[in-house]
């Protein structure tokens, strides 16, 4: 049997690793010719760690585990009647066609800019590895530009960084920014105090990190407050340009802050395959673009094709479409399931429908700073950081990229310091070559 | 005082680290926010490393160092009567001036494409972090395209590695690729053999490692054969497409092979400000773009203006201009000699003309496989490449630096794998964000 899988995220790898045993052939086809971590991108994003850190080799993965293929291109179409994939590979841009018995489609999301993707070019996105990159040669080269910069108006609008979208992502990058400015920096610059960045963190809804329960979203924004953020709840950003974002409040009015760094952490927006696929199954994507799967994750009408992770919807026994949170344990379990349907299915068997076992949530803030719920259990700073600490080494692939990541961390923990700091081309006006 | 101290590389750094007790007041200006350990950067184009191991930023360098002030941005123009420098900052592009009373320029030199900028595209520099990620990408996504690539005679483009230039960057990157191919990639391809990955080693002049010993340079040739390499001796490339690679050879005949990735290591031509240093001081470049120095490194006729590094020629007693070999010890004792000089002339006493101390040379091949002329000990295998692993560790700068490296110089050796394999945007085709 051919099975198809695309995209190698947290779901579509899950999903692979256990068909290992069975009697399959399989090609993983991803874009990228690596798993991301993506838990921790923001922490690339402000020079903790390096790329190859949190993004291991799809083909190192998968190195001894023979029923696998692994295929390096964007999947432009699904043919659900012929049962075909078609693939523009990577790098040459040739299009190519594969034929599947099983699909599983886990591509995943990414940030909607609301409609206004010219946005993107002021706030590049934190969640790929190059949204990263480039938002790292920002922020450092920001510092870089005020240092020099003999306006004190101007140099402000350097030193002002605007975090769009209130999610764990926000909230951990705004933190970093953060320690970066009063801890990291503060002894590196003769002309500014770095400890005068001002950081904004800027969300539509009325508390951060929604999520998580009311009690944890309020310490997560006292957190925030030490660590020098100023938060702004209930407000929207309106526009964004290289000098400026424009922020309206509830009531209305809109004022304009004069800051030459954005970041993107907000809306969310289901991979365009979701649409495809929605298409394909006769169905219709919710407002983020997700597409509805039946209870064991198949599309409607086609048992032999699935998706899994954040561009889908799992209608429950009562047919109601249920949102199930944007998490990597959700996808990694949706990827197993899915396995395992498969495998069933092969000795003639069937599977329960999929349900989600909720392990809790973590964030963290900062050194020694994090909000994690787990079961039920509320917990806050030491024990919290210890635990998403712990939860975050554990699920990093790669026994070599675990090392580096707890020496970078230890390091980084005792010196204060952030070994790749490095602003490389893809920043703002960085030159290249 | 003032010093301006121009590039951050080895020269430069030696200089300001021992300016630290002088009273003096010292900006280093680059255009790159890190000091990179040259040496490495073929690793980082194979994927052994990763990029902020061998990059550390100046400012973490300098952070306790209070005489110093570095400033990111591109040098312009010198002005040796009005003792000033022009500085272009990153990121903002605006113009600023330095005044000095001191001035080391310390610029370093790039390859040359003997006139053909326009191969750049094809065949990118192996010298720059920017040309390693870029050649890694096109490495790596070369593997990629064959693996799905149903003509033979295409595939064989794909796996063809075209590496110009014998010296010790292009052995060893000639090296790591045939490495690569044979061991790290064996088992990582389902569709191709990456064993079956032809290395094509061309060098101009009739052996390679021609600054060492004939006898090593034999055997540096012979290691690279038993890596799959194949070693072009007194052969010139002359033209270079996306497609294939011109090569001629010394009879006069040329032939096309068709290669799909070259690298370029071959040519050395001065920064651009040797020429601006020269015209200035009213001399001439050699023909590498060199400024001719006086014994102490100084400008003709401008005691206050030092050059050094492979930017330069040294006049010796006779006023015969020398070149040094292109090398880190030479830049680092030459940086050292100028911080002396300048600070012995604050004391009003005066200094020898500087002399190189020549501690050997050393190149490496693979695995237990390098090259070593030490102080006239010629040695080889084993015991020059334990010493080319010691030599490397101890220079490269940074604690945390130092321990990731053997860490994965250490996983590398034990699993024959290579963590930092990762297509970025920068390769040939791969598109970005």
């Amino acid at each position: 049997m051919r099975v198809v899988v695309v995209g190698g995220g947290f779901g579509g790898l899950q999903c692979v690793k256990h068909l290992r045993r069975a009697a399959v052939e399989i090609t993983l086809v991803d874009r990228q010719n690596f798993h991301l971590f993506q838990p921790l991108v923001y922490q690339v994003a402000t020079g903790a760690l390096s790329a190859a850190e949190i993004a291991t080799p799809l083909r190192a993965i998968f190195k001894r585990q023979q029923n696998v293929r692994v295929v390096l291109g964007l999947v432009t179409g699904v043919d659900l009647d012929a049962r075909t994939v078609t693939v523009q590979h990577q790098p040459t841009g040739d299009a190519g066609q594969l034929p599947y018995d099983a699909l599983v489609v886990s591509a995943g999301s990414r940030y909607s800019y609301f409609g206004h993707d010219d946005w993107r070019t002021f706030a590049p996105e934190l969640k790929s590895l190059e949204g990263a990159l480039d938002i790292r040669s920002r922020i450092l080269g920001a510092f870089e530009a005020a240092e020099v910069e003999p306006d004190e108006e101007r140099r402000r609008a350097w030193l002002t960084f605007v975090v769009v979208g209130g999610g764990p992502t926000g909230v951990e990058m705004a933190g970093q920014i953060g320690e970066l400015a009063r801890d990291t920096l503060r002894k590196d610059f003769r002309s500014i105090d770095p400890r005068a960045a001002r950081v904004l963190l800027v969300e539509t809804t009325e508390g951060l990190l929604t999520a998580f329960p009311r009690s944890l979203s309020r310490k997560a924004a006292r957190s925030l407050r030490q660590l020098g953020v100023t938060v702004f709840l209930e407000q929207t950003v309106v526009d964004v340009t290289a000098e400026s974002v424009s922020i309206a409040t509830s009531d209305g009015t809109s004022r304009s802050e004069p800051a030459r760094t954005a970041i993107w952490a907000a809306g969310v927006e289901a991979s365009p395959l979701a649409t495809v696929l929605s298409v394909a199954a006769g169905g219709d994507v919710d407002r983020a673009g997700r597409v509805t799967v039946e209870p064991d994750l198949s599309l409607p009408g086609h048992p032999e094709a699935f998706a899994i992770g954040d561009m889908v919807r799992v209608r429950d026994a009562t047919g109601v479409a249920q949102t199930l949170p944007g998490l990597a344990p959700v996808a990694m379990q949706q990827g197993r399931y899915v396995a395992r349907v498969l495998r069933r299915r092969a000795d003639g068997g069937r599977t329960k429908p999929f349900r989600y076992a909720d392990k809790g949530n973590l964030a963290t803030i900062g050194r020694l700073r994090a909000v994690a719920d787990v079961k039920g259990l509320h917990l806050s700073g030491l024990v919290a950081w210890l635990t998403w600490l712990l939860v975050h080494l554990f699920y990093l692939i790669g026994f070599q990229n675990r090392l580096i990541v707890i020496l970078r961390w230890t390091v980084s923990f005792v010196t204060h310091g952030r070994g790749a700091r490095l602003i490389t081309r893809g920043g703002d006006a960085s030159e290249s070559r």
